[in-house]
């Protein structure tokens, strides 16, 4: 059958997650349910990966597997019209089989949005940010550093589906000014990413950002790959999976 | 009693707009509410101006009067903590009693934000756009031109409060790109505006960019003053205050 790739963005707010759950709404959930509607036939969607509940995303990539009797079909158009208002599919295209939207994938980019206003927090941006304050943004690039490279970063993996290697490469982490001035933006590019780690991650920065942590205490946390050691997991709404990289 | 001046911003999605109203959720009845439940007496709230069911603020102005023993209350902060998560107080100043949030105004911005994709909307942005799809902004850069300056404007005025003066001075119109390439972000400056004024004008301005209307029918309407002759109010969702003048 030919295979087709989505790429999708979605406000994870009243989703929880990715991942197709009985009696929860689900964005794998909605896809499968429309696609199939369409088929007549029920149509499993591969994602590239899950993502929590409460997580957005402007880059998820899925694919599926499209009976041939129905690839004239305009794709994203159909689903557009189909999807809820929180999904949309900014594209749809054919794809050779050997693609799949998982095990094909070489990187991702997520972003994190700190709110760093103390006083107030725009309506408009609260379902998508961490407020945290002010915060030391230099300090922060500098433990930034520490990150970057290839590390066990079973520090910063939250439990959940065993994985042997824990060991990922960070290729940046970025920072940039989101349209309100008091928005930061924290970009983070890997060749994956373990459990809920960028949201460990950020949370490590903004501790060493508020001065309730430092440079050498980071450190010894990387090293320690020993989750109990790191600060509480940050929010899930700050979070947007922003790229998959093929 | 001491006046407080409020800069408020607020998402409108879920409010029956400004004016506060029996048995509906509105911006005034919870500021009201929260102001009068901590002075232990009702306390009227004046706004620059109503905003419509659906519409949203991040300039809004308003003042009240607090009792003398209420001053010393850290207000922005006691606001913040007890308004909903849609209202947020930017700033909270004491000013002197001759200044009046409504009537003092000198003039006032608007922002209305277009999403010119037709083949996606980011869902991250469905609440704060009109959806047009593809527009020819030149042409609705000159149109734009013909309505700058003093003119009366009863074509581009919804029924409401009768009022006598429909001319305004529109000083400026400005355009910008969002943090998404696709959406266009039209700025409005006047003096003042009459009720749905900048929905009727963007209206105008996209029937243009959609090639449904011309200059010259644009300039007829303008000089006709009869509402009937301009296209359909467009949607509350894209319209924003920005900025309240003094």
């Amino acid at each position: 059958m030919p295979r087709l790739k989505l790429h999708l963005a979605y406000t994870g707010t009243f989703f929880y997650g990715w991942q197709i759950q009985p009696n929860k709404r689900t964005v794998q959930g909605c896809l499968e349910k429309e696609i199939s509607k369409i088929c007549n036939i029920h149509i499993r969607v591969h994602g590239s990966g899950r993502t929590d509940t409460g997580v957005h995303a402007l880059g998820q990539v899925a694919h599926c597997d499209i009976p041939s009797n129905k690839v004239n079909i305009p794709w994203q158009k159909a689903l557009n019209s189909l999807l809820p208002e929180d999904i949309t599919v900014i594209s749809a295209k054919w794809v050779n089989p050997d693609f799949h939207a998982r095990f094909s994938t070489t990187g991702k980019e997520y972003s994190y949005s700190l709110w760093t206003n103390p006083d107030f927090v725009i309506p408009q941006r609260r379902p998508f940010v961490w407020t945290v304050g002010a915060v030391d943004e230099k300090k922060m690039k500098e433990a930034a550093e520490i990150l970057l490279g290839k590390h066990d970063f079973s520090a910063f993996q939250n439990v959940g589906t065993p994985i042997k290697n824990k060991v990922r490469t960070i290729y940046w982490i970025k920072t940039e000014t989101g349209y309100f001035s008091d928005e930061k933006i924290w970009r983070f590019s890997a060749d994956g990413f373990l459990k809920q780690m960028v949201r460990n991650l950020i949370s490590c920065l903004v501790s060493i950002g508020k001065n309730n942590l430092n440079l050498f205490e980071l450190q010894s946390i990387l090293d320690s790959r020993e989750r109990s050691f790191a600060p509480a997991t940050a929010p899930a709404k700050g979070l947007c999976l922003e790229q998959v990289f093929y």
